[in-house]
């Protein structure tokens, strides 16, 4: 039974506001809650079905705090969700130090201005997927611990830092490093061609703007996914999310041993 | 001013009965309204603000049978958006007769109950950037001409064709041409070191439960897309979208001279 303070306390983890003030995120789903708890990611509060709960081996119920039981109807009251899963769970958000200087060591990601959830969530998971661990978001990204990010992560936010940071900043100090930026731009190299290392930033832009003017100079590698642009010339463009699986793919193939 | 008959019949639309009835598929958009225009696409009927109704010249008059002008209140209460654009427009249903031996002499894509509009209007897109023509989706499919699958192929729906059909049946022609069938399954080849060429079907599968058990057997060539996988055992998949998106990519990097 979940009390109406507590329905309310969650649900006001919705917006970011409360998130930042409480410190804590919400993830809802079964395969969610146990992927977490799978990673032994301490959860402060498990709401779920009985049966859920009781069907959770020691080792994972070790990593929670508090559970409560609740039913379909209570899950539904604050869910996100059309249909509610089983579990909902409020995880800390964990406390990152961005250190540039250890970023620049391999490839990252740099996303200027990305709005939609959707697309955050999804380059998340494929960054996860083609094993880059790093995303610098700038601060008007959207938040990552946006309900559908999280959602949208399908679990991938477990195994990739995402920090918010000043890009003008970080740029500085990878072209200190002679560390190469990546940008996607109109006039760029076919990234088939261009060289491709194990170290560098990866730059992406805003869903309709592109790259920001300010971060236009500190790119050193102009870069651009080759497409049938000319042969069907009302192709606007790829989405950024997709972009950046073509991107991350190309990366991986280019570099080394990781491509087989 | 739209009759409440009218906007009735408007609303009925985003239903796929009533758009097979009617033949007619319902677009949303200044953009994609114009792009639809340009391409010289007849258009059944215009609902917009009288402002973008007198900004059209003439030549994109002339495609449209009938003009309604609108208010925003208007277009809010027949939208399938939150914030309605200043122009829709009913289309009517292109009749396309699927001809399996043409499509076969490029690569096309079959698609085996993808179900989700957001991820066909994706792959829709990514086709049409990435120089592919056609699409065969099996009949369980989300249907093309569902709103979200439209908006989502931001245009793209234009430059693709996409055809509804037994894939079984269409597998069984490009086999006995022996043209390669290409599917993504656990344990495939490397998409980075597997042969690609310029024929052959790309077979994608279900969100959740990938190629169907019956489509398996067709497979002449097993592919996968490489990924950090055994160094982060959470992260399940790519989606089918970002799959697509990478596939299709490399099949262009691997065939000749459109990759520059």
């Amino acid at each position: 039974m979940i009390s109406k303070n507590k329905a309310r306390f969650i649900i006001s983890l919705q917006k970011k506001k409360f998130r930042e003030e409480e410190g804590l995120f919400v993830i809802e789903g079964d395969k969610l809650v146990r992927e977490f708890l799978a990673a032994k990611v301490s959860i402060r509060t498990l709401i779920a079905k009985r049966e859920f709960i009781s069907s959770l081996p020691p080792f994972m119920k070790e990593c929670i705090d508090e559970t409560e039981d609740a039913t379909y109807e209570e899950l539904k009251q604050i869910s996100t969700l059309k249909t509610p899963h089983n579990a909902l769970a409020l995880v800390p958000v964990p406390e990152r130090k961005m250190i540039p200087e250890e970023l620049l060591d391999n490839i990252c990601v740099a996303l200027d201005f990305v709005q939609d959830p959707g697309n955050l969530g999804t380059i998340i998971r494929a960054a996860a997927w083609f094993g880059i661990r790093n995303i610098v978001c700038s601060p008007d990204c959207v938040d990552v611990y946006n309900p559908k990010v999280v959602q949208a992560t399908m679990g991938a936010i477990l195994h990739v830092n995402v920090y918010y940071s000043d890009l003008k900043k970080f740029m500085v100090i990878a072209i200190g490093k002679n560390i190469p930026v990546f940008g996607t731009v109109l006039d760029g190299e076919s990234i088939y061609l261009q060289k491709l290392g194990n170290k560098g930033i990866i730059l992406l832009g805003n869903e309709s703007r592109g790259i920001s003017d300010e971060l236009l100079p500190f790119i050193t590698d102009k870069i651009m996914i080759p497409g049938a642009r000319r042969a069907m010339p009302g192709i606007e463009s790829l989405n950024v999310s997709m972009a950046a699986s073509v991107i991350f793919s190309e990366f991986l193939r280019q570099t080394d041993s990781l491509s087989d």
